[in-house]
C-alpha cells in the first residue's frame, strides 16, 4: 500500500535533522515523480497547471469538481507528516472508493501544490497564490531562494515557463469544493479526525537592520553600530506583543558576514506574525516594528521594514464544513495558527480541511507525529467525504 | 610592483562584499601559489613547514632568522589589507633590500600562517598555534567547517599530512625575532605607522541553546521553548559586560532548522570577549554566561557553553620595540584589541608589530582602507628594521 513509508528517505536533512524538501529542488521533484507514477499507476490522468502545480483527475478534468490534495515540500528541517500526509491520504482515499467499487459522478482531483511552506522562496502558498492571483507572476518569479535563484528560474528549470504563469481561472473553475487533509499542528483534537473552522490572520514581515561593519576586538564599544542589538531587541519585543491568543516568532535571523571576529554590518530578521484578526495582526506587527525602529535608533543603525507576505483571517465555508460533519458522524471544529493553500483557495471555492490529530502538538520539527490508527481514520474520513460530494 | 592590486580578484565574496579567503579553501590556495611564484621569482626558497604555513627564505634557513609575515586569510566579507598587507609589505620590503645591495648576515625569511582569521575552522591562529604547541594536533585536525569539512581532511588534500602537524621546534628555533605588518585595526594611530605594545587577552566562547523545535503559528505561546530568546538575551548582556574597554560581540548566530515559519530547537551563538587581563576576561565572560543561563531557565531551555579558544593578554618584548622605535626614529606604541599570529609567537620568541595607519578604524569588513602613502611607510618601516636586525 502506499503510505508515508515509501517517501521516508526523500529529502531527509542529516544537518538540521527531519526534511528538507523545497519547491523545485531535487527532494521535491523526486516527490512529484513519485506521486506522478502513484497516480498514473491508478488510472488517473496527471496534468501539471501553469503555475508548478500538479493535477491527477480521476473522470474528465472540468467545472465543478471535488478536489483534495496538499503540498510535498516541508520547512527546513521539517517533520514528514506537514503536506505528505494530506496526499497519501488521498492516494489512499482513492484506492478505498475503487475496492468499493465507487463510481464519481462528479469528476474528483487531486492536487499538489508548489512551496506551500515558503521554505525556499520565502513566501508560503506559492502555488495557490499564483493561482488565485493572490501574488503577481512578476513577483513570484523574482523571488529567490539563498542561493540567489530565482523561482522563475527554477520553474523554467523543472518544465514551467514563467511567462504562462498567473491567475488560472480555469483551474480555479474546475473546483466545485476543495477538502484538504492535514496533520494538525498544535494540540487542539481529542478525537482522531476533526475539522477547521478558521486560520488566524499571518504573515511574513523581514527586518534588515544596517549598522557598521567592523572588527569585534579593535572597536571600542562607543565607536559602535551594531545591528545584532537592535535584532535581538526585536526578537524579545516580538514575545512581548504576542499576547491574548497573538503569536510573533523569530526563526530565521542572518547576520552579514556572520564571523565570530567580526561585527556585522547588516542583520536580516524574519518575522512570522498571527492574530485573530487583521487589526490585531496589525497592532502586533506595529508594536514589533516600533520597538526595533527605538532600538535602531539607539544603536545608530538603521531598520527597513518589508513585508513579505499576508494574508488576512480564513473562515472556512461552514455550509460545506456541517455538510461533512454530519457525512463522518460529527466531528469537532476547531481554529489553527497555521496557513494552508486550503485558507487561498478559500476566498474563491467552499473550502473545508480535515485534520489528522497531532498527540503532542509538534510540528515543523522533526518530531511532528500522528498515530497509524488516527491517520487511517482520516484517510477513511476523506474517502467518506469524497464519496459524499461526488457521489 | 607587486603589490595588494595583483590579488584583487581573489576570493572576493559576491553575496557579502570584500573578501571570503579562508585556510585551505580555493581563495587561500590561489594566494599560495601566488605568493610561492613572487618568493621564488626573488630567489627566495619557499618551503612549506609541517602545520600548513608556507616560508620563504633569503639565506639559509636554520636557527636565529629574522622573521617578517602575516596571513593570507580573511574573516568572511573581509576587507583587502588585514593579513595581507603584511606579506605584501614583506615581498616589497625584500625589494627595497635587494635594490640597495643589502646583503644579510642573518637569514631573513617570508612566513604566511594558515587560517589566522579562524573564519572557516573557528580557531584564530590556527597555524602559529600548530606551530607553538598552543593548540594539539588532535583537536586542530577534527575542527570542521560549516560544511563539514575537518582541518584535516582540508590540510591532507592541500598536501600537508595531518599526522605530521604538532609543534615544531625546529621552526620555533629558526625564529630568531619576529615582526609582523599589519594594518592598525582601530583609530589608535595618528602617524603613519607605529608599533605594537600588547594584544587584550581574548576567546571565544559557543552557546548552544536548545528549546523545543515546532510550529510558529499553531504553537501557544504558553508551550514555547523557543531558544531564539536566550539567545537574544545573550546578545544585549555582551553589550552589558562589556565595560571600562572590555569588548564582547555576537557577529554569528545560527538558528536550526532556520525557518521563517518555525520556532527555532536550538541556536548556535559565537561570543567573541575581550579585555585587558585574564581576570577580567573571565569576568566577562562569566557575567554573560550567567545572563544566557538565567534567561534559558526562563525559557524552559537548556544552555551549554565551549571555550573554543582563548589566548592570555599579551605583552610584546619591550626591548625589540624600543630597538626598532629607535631605527625608525621614535614611533608610537600603541595596544590592539585584535589578535594576530605576533600574539602567539610573543609567548615563544621575541617578537614585535609594525602598524600601518588606519583613517576611519574600520576593519574586518569591505570598507577596510589604508592609505598608499602610509602602506608605502610601512614598506620603509619593515625594510629598515630588516635591515638593522639582520644586518
Amino acid at each position: 500500500m502506499t503510505d508515508l513509508a515509501d517517501i521516508a528517505s526523500v529529502g531527509r536533512d542529516a544537518r538540521r535533522g527531519g526534511y528538507s524538501r523545497h519547491g523545485f529542488d531535487r527532494a521535491e521533484i523526486e516527490l512529484r515523480q513519485w506521486f506522478t507514477e502513484e497516480a498514473t499507476r491508478r488510472g488517473l490522468d496527471v496534468q501539471p497547471d501553469r503555475n508548478g502545480n500538479l493535477w491527477a483527475w480521476w473522470g474528465k478534468p472540468g467545472p465543478g469538481a471535488v478536489v483534495t490534495g496538499s503540498h510535498l515540500d516541508s520547512v527546513p528541517g521539517g517533520g514528514a507528516f506537514d503536506g505528505p500526509l494530506g496526499v497519501v491520504s488521498a492516494l489512499q482515499a482513492i484506492d478505498l472508493l475503487r475496492a468499493k467499487n465507487f463510481s464519481p459522478v462528479k469528476s474528483i482531483a487531486l492536487v499538489v501544490f508548489v512551496e506551500e511552506e515558503g521554505g525556499r522562496f520565502g513566501v508560503a502558498c506559492l502555488g495557490s497564490r499564483l493561482m488565485t492571483g493572490a501574488i503577481s507572476p512578476e513577483a513570484a518569479c523574482k523571488l529567490t531562494d539563498p542561493d540567489g535563484v530565482s523561482f522563475g528560474e527554477a520553474a523554467h528549470k523543472a518544465g514551467f515557463d514563467p511567462l504562462r504563469m498567473g491567475r488560472d481561472d480555469q483551474a480555479l473553475r474546475s473546483i466545485g469544493q476543495f477538502v484538504e487533509l492535514h496533520v494538525e499542528q498544535g494540540r487542539g483534537l481529542d478525537v482522531p479526525v476533526g475539522l477547521a473552522s478558521s486560520i488566524l490572520a499571518h504573515g511574513r514581515w523581514r527586518f534588515t537592520f544596517t549598522g557598521e561593519g567592523n572588527h569585534a576586538g579593535a572597536t571600542l564599544i562607543e565607536d559602535r553600530r551594531d545591528p545584532m542589538l537592535p535584532a535581538s531587541q526585536l526578537v524579545l519585543a516580538a514575545r512581548r506583543a504576542a499576547t491574548g491568543g497573538a503569536r510573533a516568532t523569530v526563526g530565521r535571523i542572518v547576520p552579514n558576514p556572520g564571523g565570530t571576529n567580526v561585527i556585522a554590518s547588516s542583520v536580516d530578521v524574519w518575522l512570522d506574525a498571527r492574530a485573530g484578526d487583521d487589526a490585531r495582526t496589525r497592532e502586533v506587527v506595529e508594536a514589533i516594528s516600533k520597538a526595533a525602529y527605538a532600538a535602531s535608533v539607539e544603536e545608530g543603525c538603521e531598520v527597513r521594514v518589508t513585508e513579505e507576505s499576508y494574508g488576512d483571517t480564513v473562515h472556512f465555508d461552514s455550509a460545506l464544513r456541517d455538510e461533512i460533519s454530519g457525512v463522518l458522524g460529527g466531528v469537532p471544529a476547531l481554529p489553527t495558527g497555521a496557513g494552508h493553500d486550503a485558507g487561498i483557495l478559500a476566498g474563491h471555492v467552499p473550502t473545508a480541511m480535515l485534520f489528522v490529530r497531532n498527540p503532542t502538538g509538534v510540528s515543523h520539527a522533526p518530531a511532528e507525529h500522528a498515530e497509524p490508527d488516527d491517520c487511517a481514520a482520516g484517510v477513511v474520513a476523506l474517502a467518506s467525504t469524497l464519496e459524499h460530494l461526488a457521489g
